[in-house]
């Protein structure tokens, strides 16, 4: 175990597509934890697309980091030491904490994890704030009904992989874009999507949906923008449903982007389109925990991870989201 | 009264902007109505922007023209000869007819008018089609509440100058965007808009909403598209609704047209944006034809129509819409 600490801080705002000039390294004391709170060695980082948009220095819906910052996200670790009667050391935890080898959390803050339900790593992904947005704009905004058809963009990302499989279980039928072969056949073979489409394949996504999606789209949830979300706007039929949960696509463009219209688009299907944050649902968040949970326990979910060793490596790990390096949730493993 | 009848046929369609050629008019004889039909003169016609979309070979939501059929659009006129016990030579009915002198509807298809509530043209106007698509437009998809601020582009048309009052008879503040000054003036000193724009007097829609809508937009109804919409976007609340009713600003686009993609922007305020077509309340007509002539006989819903005179400028009435010259409903008078 180590008796220093190391913990990553925004070093520079970057311009466009990031790299790692945006991060530092820097070494210090394990730090102590004060009443109520938990001192917990991380042994997994969760990174996550949305991040980016803290890197710039524009009000958003997540708080900007300010250059000199402590990067923050999920972990899940074990408690080391505690001032809270509710966690005592040992016990396994999940939370908000910071890009380091120990971090320190509110007792308030953070949710025991069950490894028996799962490895440690679904508590980032499937079982944790991914997965939860999932359900709930999948749910919620999507309203999937049985026979629909539902596309789902980035689906073999974190949360793609989990709507796409919920909307399986809700008895639909269900399309994934995703960036290999290794990916759409991970979809289709392992998840049970009823087709995918490798986008890096095809140019003409609209004809690869003529084939996917024969009966046109019916929910569409959106992690990416760009030309696939472009194409499936062309195949909404009526009533359709669109949850804009992403648009990883436009994360680092510094212009504001331009593509075809929507608006037009949406008065003849009389489609609805619905931006979604997973934190409008945090009242209700341990029915999704719980009902995914279920699943997962039972097989009906599955879930995977891709995995960065070593502190040292989180932000390339975060860099690779925005080329596709992961199937699955993005974390990266801090310690044993 | 003429004992032969003229009517306007689809002559061409338009690439791009449309002009008289694609018209056509044709002497015939005045037809007789079969049983229950009503043999009616048309007073009346109603020209309304999504004709240009009928003009369109492709499918959408109302049934494309061919060429060579007669033009139909909403009318007011008198019954000449009737061959149903619901109606009687004499009474004034509206519905669904031809751009013609007489023209043959079926009893159960019009409604009565009642010329002591409003003057005859309303029932093309406020008290008809656009009137109904505002109500049901701005109050079941924009859903205002008290204090909250709606803008409307298109506010001097049909629709817009209804979902504007109804808007101030909900609470709500409310701004206008206008083509022209007498059509600002109109809004603002005699319907009551907070404030109106005169789209053609800036360029910077961003800076001029800054000023009209300072809380920014949390209820968008949009008749018209194009930069005025951009730029509402940029101002869109926590939980803003958007009603896309019309995109009058790219009816003539030949190419989809390109613009600033609005899904990223509708992360942050979680806002939801849905199309909207009248046809989908038809079992509540009644409800809002109700209220909206009762608030016509107290004066608080005030009405304007421009009157195009003789059926043979109705092209021109109809070509006039895309070029903001109505305001308030346009209409052609064809008879006495």
């Amino acid at each position: 175990m180590r008796n220093s600490n190391r913990e990553w801080y925004f070093a520079e705002r970057p311009e466009g597509e990031p790299d790692t000039e945006s991060f530092e390294l820097q070494e210090g004391d394990v730090p102590d934890p004060k009443h109520g709170q938990l001192l917990v060695r991380v042994k997994y980082l969760s990174v996550d697309p949305y991040m980016r948009g803290r890197m710039r220095d524009a009000e958003s819906y997540a708080e900007p980091w300010d250059v000199g910052d402590v990067l923050r996200g999920g972990i899940v670790g074990e408690v080391i030491e505690s001032e809270s009667d509710q966690y005592e050391s040992g016990d396994l935890v999940t939370g908000n904490g910071t890009w380091a080898d120990y971090s320190i959390l509110d007792a308030d803050d953070v949710a025991p994890v069950d490894s028996e339900i799962a490895d440690l790593p679904a508590y980032l992904g499937t079982l944790g704030m991914p997965g939860r947005t999932a359900y709930f704009g999948l749910l919620e905004v999507g309203e999937p009904k049985p026979g629909e058809t539902v596309v789902v963009s980035g689906a073999a990302g974190a949360v793609g992989s989990v709507v796409g499989q919920v909307a399986k279980l809700n008895g639909c039928r269900v399309v994934g874009f995703a960036g290999s072969d290794e990916k759409t056949d991970w979809l289709t073979e392992d998840l049970g999507f009823d087709a995918a489409i490798n986008y890096k394949a095809t140019d003409d996504y609209r004809a690869a949906l003529d084939d996917a999606a024969p009966e046109g789209v019916d929910v569409y949830f959106d992690n990416v923008g760009g030309p696939i979300t472009d194409a499936v706007f062309t195949k909404l039929n009526l009533d359709a449903r669109v949850a804009v949960c992403g648009q990883i696509a436009h994360y680092n463009d510094e212009e504001v982007p331009v593509g075809p219209r929507k608006l037009p688009m949406l008065i003849a299907p009389r489609a609805k389109v619905q931006g979604l944050l997973i934190g409008d649902y945090a009242t209700r968040f341990g029915e999704a925990s719980e009902q995914l949970g279920k699943w997962v326990s039972t097989g009906e979910l599955k879930h995977r991870e891709t995995v960065v060793e070593g502190l040292e490596n989180a932000p390339d790990a975060f860099l690779g989201l925005f080329s596709g390096d992961n199937i699955g949730k993005q974390v990266v493993k801090i310690s044993e």
